[in-house]
């Protein structure tokens, strides 16, 4: 039982008004939000969530040229997953990683050799939710798209992220901040423990 | 006058004992921390703050030879100076943009061309303090050094960025989500400005 007489509460409550907010909350919530034909809006401030890992010309196909163009892709997740994930080794509902598509370039100013970020080539966002079959869901940002139908899940990218990525479908094993932790939590998918005794019998 | 009895104030106090705070406040100030011999020390959280871009194998040399050997440079502000960007196109005074230095590698579980980022390789950072000549100053982290002593004035990485950067000393040019804002507040350095003119005259 509370001893607090509520008039006091109350007037905490008028004198501090953010109190009851966590100490540390981001500027807005980072849970998903869909239109009400289940669209799931861009969430336009990714690039102030906690930042992952940059690929680059990543290909799972030996034989994929590139030739001259390039590309990065930057991992961004909300924060407050983030810490559920350093807390626990995986991702709680309402996880959302955004993978931004930015074209690389050699020449530019001073650069010479190697490359440089320059545009959005498109964004791709992978959520957790229970209101999707499978708990996660694809959906596919380009141009000026701000709400996208999420990617039927007869798509390759459900099956490949279900048979090859470290952890609750989620490629950890290219993020190098969150794999010790994941491996310290015991939380490696059962397809990943697989290859990993596959590659150390090699 | 204040008119709440100090009573309540201090009852929403013990209630509430994060009331007082910023609501949005970041996790902790990241201005820069010095050892009482005037060393920097390393800010720990600094992929906790706002994410600026990544290069890979980044040289301003075209004869440069890489190899299989190849890296990637991810960049980082703290918040409050991004924000401050945000507004004016320039860096205030306690910005530190920390550039982390990672190893790529190419094969790895299903990744078959391109890189991917694994460990740290070092880690730099730039200040911007009124107690230096100049305003800023250059300071490298290797292995697991957690203060460093200042790079000297007569290091290139001090020419170089009066030189050739776009903005404050900072090579704004490669970040892109800055470079549009820099260029609307009318913030390029003359250095820069000259860099443009001739890339036009071409």
């Amino acid at each position: 039982m509370l001893l607090i007489p509520k008039i006091l509460l109350l007037l905490a409550i008028v004198l501090f008004p953010w109190a009851g907010a966590p100490q540390n909350a981001p500027a807005q919530s980072s849970a998903p939000v869909y239109t009400t034909d289940g669209q799931l809006r861009l969430p336009e401030d990714y690039r102030n969530w906690i930042y992952l890992t940059s690929g680059f010309d990543m290909s799972y196909s030996a034989n994929e040229r590139t030739g001259e163009h390039h590309q990065f892709d930057n991992v961004f997740v909300n924060p407050e997953s983030y810490k559920a994930f350093l807390a626990t080794g995986t991702w709680p509902d309402k996880t959302m990683l955004v993978l931004e598509v930015r074209e690389g370039q050699s020449k530019g100013s001073i650069n010479q050799k190697g490359n440089f970020q320059t545009g959005v080539a498109g964004v791709e966002v992978h959520v957790k939710d229970a209101r999707f079959p499978g708990n996660w869901a694809f959906f596919g940002f380009d141009g000026a798209v701000k709400a996208s139908k999420m990617i039927p899940t007869s798509a390759s990218c459900y099956s490949c992220h279900e048979a090859h990525a470290a952890v609750d479908t989620t490629f950890v094993q290219f993020y190098p901040t969150l794999l010790p932790i994941a491996k310290s939590k015991g939380t490696f998918s059962a397809a990943y423990q697989k290859e990993i005794a596959a590659d150390a019998a090699k």
